[in-house]
């Protein structure tokens, strides 16, 4: 028993500490499911402010509301530590992220604000959406720029 | 052309109406996301109401903030008609669920009213835990009972 504690603690040292067992399937489900959430109701936005789907201001109040919500869940259920594409084939973050906690959720933190603004104003007609999904999009940038990995 | 439209429509008819080529794949991702957020969300405020990990009073509200974030997330992007167990290997929710809506609307609401008031109250003490968490379980449960397919 002492010897596999042992061997146990020398593999957590060698990968840095991180759970030898633990692959963040879970959160990973988590995380990629909250970004559909933020994707699919982007689209709906989207597509009625370039005249695809007919304007209907509780509909576009209701994706911008979901967005918001989605963007008060913590990163630290989504990202932990280790969970990166480095180690799971299922994920294109970063290790970045975790060395930038306080940007990466800063970042997030812009994304709130700008789906916070779009749930109190899309439902002012088509025209105010373009402005939103101006903010909305610009705060998925910056966070994809510097933490998610480019397709390949 | 004309003939294949038309068999389209039959086939549309004979699916009840649903959309041929949807495989709602994405909206199912995002639901069991929202689910999982949950999850792991009520995992953490478990282990702290049982003492299996030290109480934590910004981790508790941190934890009850994404509950309350993802029960924010309107239905109407997560369960698309048709994209129910019977149409999805990878989804367990009933066709009930559209039969329903308003009632099923009704139940992430409770949701919602539970997880607001845990966000709010997560960080008097480790003892606020418990009724917190029955009243979010119960929650979870008034819905997967009428509206999960259980497990086989």
């Amino acid at each position: 028993m002492k010897k596999i504690v042992t061997v146990l603690a020398a593999a957590a040292i060698l990968s840095g500490g991180t759970a030898i067992a633990q692959d963040y399937k879970n959160q990973i489900k988590a995380r990629q499911g909250t970004m559909w959430v933020i994707a699919l109701n982007l689209g709906t936005l989207g597509a009625m402010a370039k005249g695809e789907a007919e304007y209907d201001a509780e509909a576009a109040t209701a994706a911008a509301e979901s967005i918001h919500g989605a963007s008060m869940i913590h990163l630290s259920t989504l990202f932990p530590e280790g969970s990166d594409a480095g180690m799971n084939d299922a994920s294109r973050a970063k290790e970045e992220i975790w060395a930038n906690f306080a940007d990466f959720e800063a970042k997030w933190g812009q994304l709130g604000a700008a789906a916070e603004k779009a749930a109190a104003e899309a439902g002012n007609g088509k025209d105010a959406l373009g402005p939103l999904m101006g903010g909305l999009g610009g705060s998925c940038k910056a966070c994809h720029d510097d933490y998610r990995v480019s397709p390949s």
